[in-house]
């Protein structure tokens, strides 16, 4: 009845920082007592793959390293341990494979601040290959209704937005500022805004994403090209010119944040959730403590909001767009990546 | 049965901004409908007074303006639709003096950040002064077994300090830092804490303030001027060295906020009460995100905190120490002010 | 510019409890310094008005009374203190007239709780006449695109789901129980809990009003008549069989009060809101232990509920059919409510 | 360096429920790859343990079952998964030996909700042994400064009121009324609260209680048996008579809890921790609803309560008396359990 599991597998591995990844032949792993193999069907690519092969951030990766954390598969085999998922269930391997559920963090469901956490696709083997070792208690759980293509991109980009609307504070029938609306993480951030209750001012510039804002359901869009006052312009797209309750960065510099500070609600909250190399947070004191404005930053989901953020998904609330390409074309896909020729996600299929 | 009131009475003035100050009589006002009449026994002199004085606030005062809003006294005259105080309660007057009780702020309990406050000696004649107007809504209530003087400091500098470890959103058994514990704001914070079953790491510099803060029961001190790593030495006091789940910066400047941020744990709060003019907070985007760290500013606290800031203190858990002056003194307690020569309070006897 | 206003108004009055009630001219009131006077065009009929006519609740009313608490108008006329509505806006009386603002529960925005209030159309007259007088502080102001006839149900019985609803708890995704969801406040329960992206098991019995709860969205419907098993029902309309993460009781009484404690998810949330006289509110202790359950009650909403709920309804999100009767029929429509016969709302035309 | 693990020890076994219970030597079990093996020294001998013998509760026990699940000691042998805890640790078995970790509840840190938890001393064997099988990531982790005869009744009775106290949503400088204030649990419950900043009425009866409530620091003292109005007692001794924010009934039969939802303040909380068989809350639905109070379960606590319960211990915080005798003993302590003749906690200790 177990699935036939082959000794091989095709991957896409670098031996060395910078590259050249390598498209070849790797073993199959077995997992560990407390694990699940997962035959991924389609990976997802995010900017942290292309992170990871070049090296440019603070935290080494692992070597030779099989990136991916996307991925969205069929668990084939599991550990003696494993009682949460069968063989035969739909599994996503995110990027925290896992930690150590033992840990003050982890003891409060804040598992992707353990201090000893494995990182698909970074500090162990992710999802650019057909076999993905993670561990039972941190897949995705996928339901068979949900397409694997479609979902692979909602287990990274999908989650992390729907974490940055949960920890913003905004309750249903509030107002939320999305900077960088028209971005994919932003379009998202729409969708996930839109079905949690929230109304949506979208930040962005050009008349492109004006039209995809407004189609996605946007109350108000922002131009901040065009504006010549960001500021005043946001709050008076809000009840009373009050400001937005709560300002999500899904790409944060330096001049939106100020922004942001300066015209959020008072007792409003700014999130930021990307991560630019090397920039900072910063906001006059005076205006911080008089108006009592919170900022915060927010990671990645837990399990239960990845699990919550996949519901969203197959109740058909959110549509993540994306091209498919086959796991051979990593190279090409991140090429694109690294010219900014990508709009919406690149999704792999790793049979091709 | 009702106080006599007179028709003059002895006042701290000035005329415009940048002073002087004199000492002169001034006729006794009378409470409109929703206003009681205060006889000022004692009132505290606060920085912000001498902000007021000096004009380098952005906000305007009013001129000529009484200052003052530390005052406790006992009321003496109310308006027709005044049912929640009676003539003869002891009651004080605090930065908030009034606000409009019916804006989306004031609706939500918060009313320190209603768009149109009265603000006690700044907008409104304040408790430099022997009869002080201010609104029935807001007068602090003040049970009759709290002495006068000692209950005036706690009127804006204990509010304030406990509002700030209200919003730190520390729970019973974690730990607070708090920077600048050896002050009268820190030690009044350092008090507050412990009451409200916190930890308290207490930051500051000198052996006389690290003996304080021992005396007061701080479980840690760090001197910030001798310590090697301020931001090691933090987390090294702490449980498992992850660093306090809050931290009070009741005098920010940069340099300390930065290593606040760097210190307090994933998940914790760094909360901001001081108004350094010109100051920013800046923390890096990176840290501030992985670390799910919270930044937020606290201003002064609304009713219920004033209420319950004063149970604190009528328990006998809060000592706030202060010398007593006459209010014909106060320009001398302002030159002592400005050479940084006051440790603790001043209070001003309104009888002198 | 000020609107006339006349001296003499019609209005329903009765002089003894029991009635009859009367339909005839008074006087108009004028507000006193914090008052408004707001003319009604509309107004809703409550089953609590029946109650203060027949005196079958424990608190006695005013007498002679004009009734009525869900009046939609134009305020005419405002007292001196009073700065946060002008005369020409549009503004509701609701069930809570008027509080103090300064008590304990006043303090932390529940109005509601304040132990000495002012009830429309129970401790002070209401709706049920052309001229009605308000606290400007309390009443909900309209905004001008809202029909005045189609908002007046929302003043009070909108309010109660809405408040109903975000004290459950029950977050975005979440799973809402609606028991009694076919009935009037049952509709707008559902359609509330739609706007708050919550998911609605309805539960009533009937075909009609499975239709209708079909056609509001609803994810499941239990029969609780034509089911054999409700616990294991409404369980099995949930994800993994776990049960509603909240139930709301529109119409609470004592049976489906225990089912809903058996089928509630753990750590999840019963919420009554019905006011049946002398029923009890009973749950096994093992399980409610075990399970962790929460049981509340939750009454009208507070301001900022309020105005909350008229946004979303002038969002359009929010439909409460009604049939339209001049202000001279009260009686029959009490007749009609006494037999059941009312589905919807009545809002009374107080210009008939 | 591995401390020698012998291949028998002693423990109590029955073998079929009502007994008898034996005091013999049996095998030393391995633990599993996840699990660790703790050379117990000490293990408290709870009322549970009785019903676990009785069998009078709903659920059935293992059998043969070695009971106890109080008990306290040192990591002697652990398997391959585990890095969270190391040999020569001190730790302690609790209620929930185990739960999946993966289940909706494990994954927002509500463990004891996990729908396959392991119980010790129930459905796997406890610490009526001297040495004891747990799963690695749900020990207590026990500070070497603790004493472990002194601890081990903190492992269950300990958390338990603390969990209670923590669900009461009463903050420091707030009331809670705590009914069973003299037993064992309420005086730990007191001290607890205490901690924590909060005020308590003790509610019992007899002046043995009462002087020893009030040397634990009561604020009040309430003789249910000799005061002729319970309700009115417990609100006159609160601010404003408005009752405590909280009530805590460590001991829940019928009647005190209805007195409960009666004197509770306002938005208040009644938290139910005991679990008498079936006993059931009830509680008016006019009163609840108009006073909108909450009323709730509260079962053992999860980890991070366990956590720091024990933190609360080790500061010195918390004393819970208790008498020693040995493991063989274990009879003679249930017959006196059985008879009431207990005050405070039995420790047994293992090599006795």
């Amino acid at each position: 009845m177990a699935p036939e599991i082959p000794k091989e597998q095709w991957a896409q591995v670098f031996e060395k920082t910078g590259g050249p990844i390598e498209y070849k032949k790797i073993p199959v792993q077995k997992p560990g007592p407390d694990e699940v193999l997962i035959n991924i069907k389609y990976t997802g690519v995010c900017h942290t793959d292309l992170h990871a092969l070049k090296g440019d951030w603070p935290l080494e990766t692992k070597l030779p390293l099989v990136g991916g954390h996307e991925g969205a598969g069929v668990v084939v085999a599991k550990g003696d341990l494993v009682d949460s998922i069968e063989i035969g269930d739909h599994a996503g391997v995110k990027w925290l494979n896992g930690s150590c559920l033992a840990c003050d963090f982890c003891m409060q469901a804040d598992e992707p601040l353990c201090p000893n956490p494995l990182l698909s696709g970074y500090t162990v083997d992710g999802s650019f290959q057909q076999y993905c070792i993670a561990k039972a208690a941190h897949v995705a759980h996928i339901p068979k209704e949900c397409p694997l293509d479609g979902v692979a991109p909602v287990l990274c980009a999908g989650i992390t937005v729907y974490k940055g609307l949960k920890e913003s504070g905004a309750k249903p029938g509030e107002t939320v500022a999305i900077v960088g609306a028209g971005g994919g993480l932003g379009s998202l951030a729409q969708q996930y805004a839109k079905a949690m209750g929230l109304k949506v001012i979208a930040i962005d510039t050009g008349d492109d994403k004006k039209k995809m804002c407004e189609e996605l359901g946007a109350h108000a869009y922002i131009d901040f090209a065009k504006s010549k006052d960001v500021v005043k312009d946001v709050q008076n797209a809000t009840e009373g010119g009050l400001g937005p309750h709560a300002v999500l960065l899904v790409a944060v510099s330096e001049k939106p944040f100020q922004q942001a500070a300066e015209y959020v609600r008072p007792r409003g909250t700014v999130v930021a959730i990307g991560l630019p190399a090397g920039a900072f947070l910063k906001a006059p004191v005076f205006g911080t403590v008089v108006k009592m404005i919170t900022i915060k930053g927010s990671y990645v989901g837990n399990r239960k909001d990845t699990k919550e953020a996949i519901e969203f998904y197959r109740r058909g609330l959110i549509k993540a767009p994306y091209k498919i390409a086959g796991l051979s074309e990593l190279q090409s896909v991140f090429d694109k990546m690294e010219k900014g020729d990508i709009t919406g996600r690149y999704v792999l299929d790793t049979s091709k």
